[in-house]
């Protein structure tokens, strides 16, 4: 049915920004020729066929994924892990199932050592959502995660890099935990940051009722994803608990390590502490994606 | 000499971007008629002048605050705590003496009771430093903090909005201790954060060498002033020592409540944490400035 980089039908499950994006961007790759949206609300799925991202629409799975070669799922976390064992169960044999969630350990948990499944991350994202907001090249440049285990099969995984590489992202593979681990610190622990900070200097508001005026450049920049969807994230944090409470400890002892130079007026070592940030702040600006 | 809103001679200590952007938007607001640039380095000092930001120079603080009617200290905030005394020493009886430093206890301290003093924060700044990256709009829209004080002249209170007028911020009056307070909350915390979680990844990049490339918009924007000036830091941080360690206390104990909400696998209490932060988040964007 399928050579090794094309695919004749691709499902993709939760047809919203990530996963509009990658039945725009897959098909203008050639990686597919049809594009199945999957979803529970056949006037959204109809919606995002009328713009083009997707060829045909299902509001069932299962049945879905019987006739599909790809399966991508690109839903909340929660769903994700729900969805994964109906689509493995109804996927062929010489099917491939991925998904787009943005923690892996449990979502590959749940593929119950399927050798079909490889879990995948695209970190690309906006403060847009939806289909209305989806791009062919929202993947461009970014970094496409791979999380292989000893159960992946050689097909499943070359499917998952050569999707990377087809959206034009730069790919990357580690073990689920560490992927976990390394998001944590460097996606989920920032979201914690910008939301405790607000949450801090509004508690403060009714005492300082110009703090709102007096806020400038760093404060916009540390709260700015704050405004982000309260759903999604309290399902990330529910769904990577350990790394992200991991990323929290560690971060703390470092304010509490800032706070204690401070406390003993340590001017050198503090001093010391703001130009090696401010050295690595510049080095992984050359080095980042 | 002067009427109340004009100044023939103002000196301008430190002609870096802050002083350098306030001689070049006073002059062309009509406050005064001649700048006086004022600092320890001949060569930078006729940069300035060649730049047209000042029109004459001076390295002696001294003589230059006797034949001045301004004088606005614009250097770091442990040099301003120095100059003070030797300003007001020199400055005539009708002078008025200001300052643009980022945390405002220590200096009005520094200023001993001095009815000619009126501290003042223009919170406009950028990522460029020095005379070179001087504009007459930086100050433009941005908060413009007065910290008068009981012993605080009349004349002194009302050239301290004027300037902040006529530069065109927007003028707000708050105690010293509340201003140190307010901007610990609002940017001196943001700027221990951004340095911190650098430090954090940092640490954690020879285990996980791709943590850069991982790396997407959240830390972006959460590390994006920390490639700042280490010896500005330093300074803030010991001269508005109490306020930072308070707003780090404040900040450490909320991350430690959301921490707690996710050992307690609390799903409800953290989607409202985060929905609140979302929705304040939100507020704030409609009444900064």
């Amino acid at each position: 049915m399928t050579s090794d980089d094309h695919f004749n039908t691709v499902a993709i499950a939760g047809v919203g920004l990530i996963g509009g994006s990658l039945g725009l961007s897959l098909r203008q790759a050639g990686v597919c020729s049809h594009v199945l949206g999957v979803g529970r609300n056949p006037g959204r799925l109809e919606h995002a066929r009328q713009l083009g991202i997707i060829d045909s629409i299902s509001t069932d799975l299962a049945e879905a994924s019987e006739r599909s070669n790809l399966i991508i799922l690109c839903t909340p976390v929660a769903q994700i892990i729900a969805d994964l064992p109906v689509a493995l169960k109804h996927a062929g044999a010489d099917a491939v199932i991925t998904d787009a969630g943005s923690v892996k350990a449990q979502i590959v948990a749940a593929s119950n050592g399927d050798p079909r499944f490889i879990g995948c991350h695209p970190m690309a994202g906006s403060h847009q959502t939806g289909a209305d907001a989806a791009r062919a090249d929202l993947f461009r440049g970014a970094a496409w995660v791979v999380t292989p285990t000893e159960a992946t099969s050689e097909r499943a995984f070359r499917a998952g890099e050569a999707l990377g590489r087809a959206v034009g992202s730069i790919v990357a593979a580690l073990s689920p935990s560490d992927h976990d681990q390394a998001v944590a610190l460097i996606s989920h622990l920032p979201h914690v940051m910008a939301s405790s900070l607000v949450a801090v200097c509004d508690a403060e508001k009714p005492r300082t009722p110009k703090l709102p005026l007096l806020s400038a450049g760093s404060f916009r920049d540390a709260t700015r994803v704050a405004d982000s969807s309260a759903d999604l994230w309290r399902d990330v944090c529910m769904t990577n608990r350990d790394a992200i409470i991991g990323a929290i400890d560690r971060y703390v002892d470092q304010l509490i390590l800032v706070k204690s130079l401070i406390e003993t007026s340590d001017s050198e070592a503090l001093r010391e502490f703001f130009a090696a940030a401010a050295k690595a702040k510049r080095a992984w600006l050359h080095t980042s994606s």
